[in-house]
């Protein structure tokens, strides 16, 4: 088996395969899709070879484990819908933007395959590697984001607003994969206002929380 | 089999099985750890007998589908962790109690798999009826916290606050299914906070919500 293989590469070939080309997208595409259908554990460079009509070495060549060829699906998958934080001029309507982006890339079974296949193949500890290096990338976003609207005076300064992101992408993962219902403009536009002016009452709040716009309380 | 199975099923039995009775919460629980195990597709009578060491028609008997023994035993899981809404006296400390019940719910293998199964087997039409009934049953918890705290003047009256709930149960699954991680006093702190509060700086904010505690501004 292994010789057969080894006959069928050409040794001497120079040109690297890079993104973009035909083949990589096929193979990537494919991959997204089989992870769909099987999930991690039981995906195999095999079916994807066949399915995408390319040699198995092809593969491995550029994607040694299969750790790194489903990265590279996610990566390729996440740069068409998530590949700048929205830049909207307000931390409001970027969340809508995002909002957006998020809803159409869990339309899609490959967004929600990826949902799962994490929700599901944690255990396994290559999958648990994986997302824990994706969360890391994933970051990048919302830390531009809250970046933007601390410069904006919308955010304070010197605090971590991480739990803001993960209230909004849990709110929106709850929606569709525990409601499944769709994520709709009502309700995301509903979902902002909370996050960012809370629902209690103004009677309710302390009063901290509604001190008048020019009064800094001595914070520097 | 049949035969078998009848001749040892006395057929004048009147005593009916009674919530409570330690048969029947061998044979729930029984059905959740194999739930955890196999999902719900996959669950056979069968195999929850032999597990309870009952006889499959003891089973049957109370619970003639599927479908009526998984949602007893959910019932019966959910009535020890959620049995009432919590009272505590505002919506704060309401939150709290109720995130940390949630907590301690997932921190269990069958807490885990429940949520699991409705995400990765709703395709499956009984489990989606399921759902769909467990979720109405479920907004009577919400719904009585909401009353609650609109009485106390903490919630605006007439208004849908669900979005706020599933906010809040949407962050903490997130938390623990897809983040891994647990959910820690300072996590809940903060999310409350923000769900409450908002995280938008006093002068980012529209007039509106700066309002003066006094001010009804012409609302009734």
């Amino acid at each position: 088996m292994s010789v057969s293989i080894k006959s069928r590469v050409a040794r001497s070939t120079k040109k690297p395969l890079v993104r973009g080309e035909p083949i990589v997208s096929t193979v990537l595409e494919t991959t997204l899709r089989e992870l769909a259908r099987v999930g991690y554990r039981a995906l195999r460079f095999e079916d994807v070879a066949t399915l995408a009509k390319v040699n198995k070495t092809t593969i491995y060549r550029r994607w040694p484990t299969k750790s790194d060829l489903v990265r590279a699906a996610i990566a390729c998958k996440k740069s068409e819908s998530f590949k700048n934080s929205p830049d909207t001029g307000s931390l409001r309507t970027d969340f809508l933007a995002l909002g957006s982006a998020f809803s159409t890339a869990v339309s899609q079974p490959e967004g929600q395959s990826l949902v799962r296949m994490f929700m599901m193949e944690s255990a396994d500890p290559e999958v648990a590697d994986l997302h824990k290096s994706l969360r890391d990338e994933h970051q990048a976003l919302p830390k531009a984001m809250i970046a933007r609207a601390v410069e904006r005076g919308e955010l304070a300064r010197g605090e971590d607003h991480m739990v803001l992101f993960e209230a909004f992408i849990g709110a929106l993962h709850h929606k569709v994969f525990m409601m499944q219902e769709s994520v709709s403009e009502a309700f995301l536009a509903r979902l902002v206002e909370i996050l960012l002016l809370g629902v209690l009452e103004p009677a309710a709040r302390p009063r901290r929380a509604s001190r008048p716009a020019n009064g800094a309380h001595g914070r520097a």
